[in-house]
């Protein structure tokens, strides 16, 4: 590996978020140091990474300063403002690549790309006016999800429709802004494949997860997953696929749902994915490290998983058992050094942890 | 556990190498915040602690703002200077306890307090002049070793007798530091016993690794130890003896020999431990995040171990094979971030992980 950034090397971080922080974690297990650029004051990554920079995307010195005192640069979020990354891509690497980010930042162009690529994926319409939802409501039936088409995540941005009743009004609580209609998809259970592809082109994948969400948010996440063994071989294939048209360099997280035909596309992350924090309790390299070593040019780990997990996210009140879960026999806890407890927030997780069975 | 410092709250630690590093890591994880305390600059912990102090431990000024800019202190090396321990601990408690500073700071104290434990020891015998030493070896017969009684670690500070005329040379060779003789134990393995007492007196230890040395450096642990389940048995209550003789809150390493004989007790070391290294891969709690959890009044992990490791440590030149181990399948890696690698300077470790047997 000719590329491999050497360790003392320094790696960007956009977005201080328990993201960035579990990423600047797993990077100084390989002796590469952090810099994390996040807008909000006292980020989470600024606790445990080598230098923290506090300014907002528009702030374009501030921007080249953090790009030139780095590396490569990569990313926990996937919003981020293009004219951000304009400045930083001429001085630095942006990994993964800003084609990654164009096609994931929108719900439209993802589902197009992906279909293109041949992968199957919900019924979806691109919905510009009430004319053009009653039309998809129409052909997909009901129930049916309406989602804008970028800076959704956790539920939020999304109204489910039961009736072509109520398409009006669900519109409206969008606030006029561009959305997508997905049809439903009846599905046996949700798995999640996080894939990574190194900078020669090597691919990776850690063994499906299987989810189970909760207004929106991600609940559990258990390995092994009750798929049968062909559905995990297909499930990888689909993966490599998107990451090699891609030309992806990190970690991907890939959403599916398990239909009695074939697994269905449900989104794709340009990151690592609260699907693959299980990965920190049961594999010897985990999506974090892995992805700090794609985004350094370095071998990826081969994926293997040691035991079997539940990772299970703590949301809001849920600190409130943290008492209990640390006296939990095979628990291992992740909180993430959030200083407010708010509703819904992801506060930390719990990877209940097993030996292989 | 009413003693339970809560998320958010600040661990000062006192020691910014490899060992401070791994403990500011694992305070992360329960979203904890650290404090180092370093007077070298640019250490290995001061790439993921949340704030560094780099002065002298002879510096009170900064020991007062160090002490009060955290919740409870804690240590990476037993051998802080005495002044310093005072000025911290007229501030905030220090975990373990001053007690267990004292007796581990001195290998001749150490040894009359683990015989007045009732525990075996090497044979042993106080070493003020060439008179003492030849009476020693005249006893012990040789070979045998004299050793520094405060400051060794790594082989340092030791000198190997083969012939008893090698008495004079050997006390040079020590430039008049107080010593001790230790004679030859003949013993089939040698292994660790990671052991922790909880705020509570709960005592928690992990199963014993296997070690073996070389030049006087830890160069592998293996986990399990080839050694029959009641040893096992006796190296943990042993351990247990200890922790609750010195009422001491935190991880206690404790080397023991395995002879036909029984476990005898080579060294305890109060704090985390080289041969623990592996439990990082092995176990949901770690041996730094046990300690952390002891040192903030946090309910310890039980210690199951759910993975087969060998944990191999990378000193000097041994940098040179990260790009091989980084591709090896099972293999995680924990590099230090040191920017010298030095003959003999342990640079990281390598921990190769098997589904359990």
């Amino acid at each position: 590996m000719t590329d491999m950034l050497p360790t003392g090397s320094t790696i960007g971080i956009l977005g201080g978020g328990q993201l960035g922080r579990m990423l600047a974690v797993a990077a100084s297990r390989l002796g590469l140091k952090t810099h994390v650029y996040e807008p909000a004051a006292n980020p989470p990554a600024g606790q445990v990474c080598d230098a923290l920079t506090t300014a907002p995307y528009e702030d374009e010195a501030a921007l080249r300063a953090f790009a030139g005192s780095v590396d490569v640069v990569t990313y926990e979020f996937e919003n981020i403002p293009t004219s951000a990354l304009d400045v930083i891509e001429a001085l630095r690497p942006i990994r993964p690549g800003r084609e990654a980010l164009r096609v994931s930042q929108d719900r439209l162009t993802e589902k197009d790309y992906l279909s293109e690529l041949g992968l199957k994926t919900a019924p979806y319409a691109d919905i510009t006016d009430l004319a053009s939802l009653e039309s998809a409501l129409e052909r997909f039936g009901t129930p049916a999800i309406l989602k804008t088409r970028r800076f959704g995540y956790d539920g939020k941005g999304q109204v489910r429709i039961s009736d072509p009743s109520e398409a009006a009004e669900a519109l409206a609580e969008l606030n006029g802004a561009p959305a997508v209609l997905e049809g439903f998809v009846d599905f046996t259970a949700e798995i999640s494949i996080i894939g990574a592809r190194a900078l020669d082109g090597a691919v990776a994948c850690f063994d499906p997860g299987e989810n189970v969400h909760s207004a929106g948010i991600l609940r559990t996440t258990t390995v092994p997953a009750s798929v049968p063994a062909s559905l995990r071989t297909d499930a990888i294939l689909l993966a490599a696929r998107i990451l090699n048209a891609l030309d992806y360099v990190g970690v991907m997280g890939v959403e599916l749902f398990v239909t009695p035909q074939g697994p269905i596309v449900n989104e794709i992350a340009p990151r690592v994915h609260n699907s693959g924090h299980w990965t920190q309790n049961g594999c010897a390299v985990d999506q974090f490290e892995q992805h700090i070593r794609a985004v350094a040019g370095w071998p990826l780990g081969d994926g293997q998983r040691h035991a079997d997990v539940v990772m299970e996210n703590l949301i809001g009140d849920d600190m409130d058992r943290v008492p209990e879960l640390a006296a939990r026999p095979g628990a291992a806890l992740h909180l993430y050094g959030k200083a407010e407890t708010r509703e819904g927030r992801k506060m930390g997780h719990v990877n209940l942890v097993k030996p292989k069975g």
